[in-house]
């Protein structure tokens, strides 16, 4: 089964569109992004990815390219292509995004999650090249996930598998966008991690936090980060329990999973040294030691352009799937 | 490939060993089961398994058992068939189990924890029949875990995948014996329950639990279950305490792994509509509705002949996947 040379990448996000054509090696042969404008609503938002598209296919001076791998931000239902109206994306409920992306393009699409994703843009052009089983985390405003089972995709039951984000670390602890109470969302964030340390700010705790970000409300994780830098109590207490907190959420996969990589994406990683470095121990004194042995913690490595690598991975992985199965006897 | 007819499943527990000669269709040709006594050590134990071994072979009749599969209490390396210390068989540093049947029975020897095995023997046999991905767990004096991935057992980077009873569910939790802080099981083992019951009562809160089990030290799991029957305060609140915890672990394995199934086996099991029916609920109120959609929660299903019959499934199993390594181009 030989792979078409080229496809279409995707990624659909709630603050901007990116789309790139792409090449078997990962090289980009063309690639564009705009502003979502979600508050224009799906309609106006489809005919921005469309015509999006239609500009890098034209770019790329590919003649004929094959189909399409989309990353979206979630709720999805996967199987049908259809976005269940996600928090970033107004207005979405249950908009077939699959067939309408279909009839617009005249081409296969294949949709899956932005933290699948960008799973498997690492997996197939990242930190993950090569690696049978490993486990991606995105740490941003939400904090998704993606499985890797034998170099493939792990989707679950129906598609769903991977929402490390929402699994618990203290099963009393601060409730959840999800509903639930003590999601590891709900602590290692980017919004959580801000909205920690404002509300030990507002509880009194003295800090220069405030004034660093120009007003409580301000406070961002760069700030908390920032802070840590310039040894600010807060936002030193809030980092060191965000650490041991992921390491928690860590150290859960590496028992129940025993990959052989762990990969940090999202905007968190940029803590780089104040992050990776103390993790790693911490997950160390959790973790079961003949499984801590055989797993590495590594920051992604596509950078800006993971969503798009990420969206061109799930069209190759998802085609090949569908040959796989038309192939197999019935 | 057409798998042996019959296979000899052994299963070596802390307290009991025993053996079984195994038809394909899961009926036992021949069975027998005797205690460890784990305090002779263990070349004494290994002379009482192969013993008991050639016994249940020479009863069966089948005149050539072509291999056997082994459920054993952990920790183990898998790969290599030893066993690792394990807390139930005190003076098991390092003991080479795989190499010392071989060389005994005269027969290939797959190995593998017993909660793998009795995850294997419950997909094969039991309330997994079927079911191409899911999640077993026991429940006992420790929590075991096993995860069926496509109807193959899941190994992980170096086989000790499915440690679901260290999983954090509490980051600022009880101590584990695994050395961590708030395991599943430092809540939710048989033990643990218990000794939750005992400190809770040492620390003042009136109770029935010391009478009926005959002191306070004589407390166990089963004691609380009939204390919460006895509608005994202490009682209720740590059943009530260990069923939401067990939903927090539970949701946890649903968000990441998406399964169509989890079984739950192990002594705590004998709850059953003290357990299973509130669990639903609490485990629904955690986990993301469309990946609670599609997972049920059921008690294991063979019971006494769990361990035999899944130590047979391990045999077949990985009999199977080394056939298949042998038939693939190097």
């Amino acid at each position: 089964m030989i792979e078409p040379e080229y496809v279409l990448g995707l990624d659909i996000g709630g603050t901007k569109l990116a789309a790139g054509v792409c090449k078997r090696d990962g090289t980009l042969v063309s690639s564009a992004r705009v502003p979502t404008l979600s508050h224009l609503g799906p309609d106006a938002v489809i005919d921005r990815i469309v015509e999006l598209c239609h500009r890098v296919m034209t770019e790329s001076k590919i003649p004929d390219i094959p189909f399409v791998g989309v990353g979206c931000v979630g709720p999805l239902d996967v199987k049908r292509g259809v976005v269940q109206n996600p928090p970033n994306l107004p207005g979405w409920i249950d908009i077939p995004l699959r067939e309408r992306l279909e009839k617009a393009l005249q081409k296969p699409i294949f949709v899956d999650n932005d933290a699948n994703a960008a799973a498997l843009g690492e997996h197939r052009f990242g930190a993950g090249r090569g690696i049978a089983n490993l486990v991606y985390l995105t740490l941003s405003t939400g904090v998704g996930g993606g499985l890797i089972v034998n170099h493939e995709l792990w989707e679950g039951a129906n598609g769903n598998a991977g929402e490390i984000g929402h699994s618990t670390v203290a099963f009393d602890g601060r409730l959840c966008r999800c509903g639930s109470h003590g999601c590891l969302e709900a602590y290692v964030s980017g919004t959580h991690i801000a909205s920690r340390a404002r509300e030990r700010i507002a509880s009194g705790a003295p800090s220069q936090l405030p004034e660093m970000a120009g007003g409580l409300e301000n406070i961002s994780a760069a700030t908390v980060l920032s802070g840590v830098q310039a040894k600010d109590a807060v936002a030193m207490e809030i980092w060191n329990e965000t650490l041991l907190i992921l390491a928690a959420g860590l150290a859960n996969v590496v028992n129940i999973f025993n990959p052989e990589q762990i990969i940090l994406g999202g905007g968190v990683i940029h803590a780089r040294d104040l992050l990776f470095t103390p993790l790693r121990q911490l997950v160390a004194a959790r973790a079961l030691p003949p499984l801590m042995q055989v797993v590495q913690i590594v920051p992604a490595e596509l950078g800006d352009n993971a969503g798009v690598l990420g969206a061109a991975a799930v069209g190759w992985c998802r085609w090949k799937r569908e040959k796989r199965k038309a192939q197999e006897p019935v």
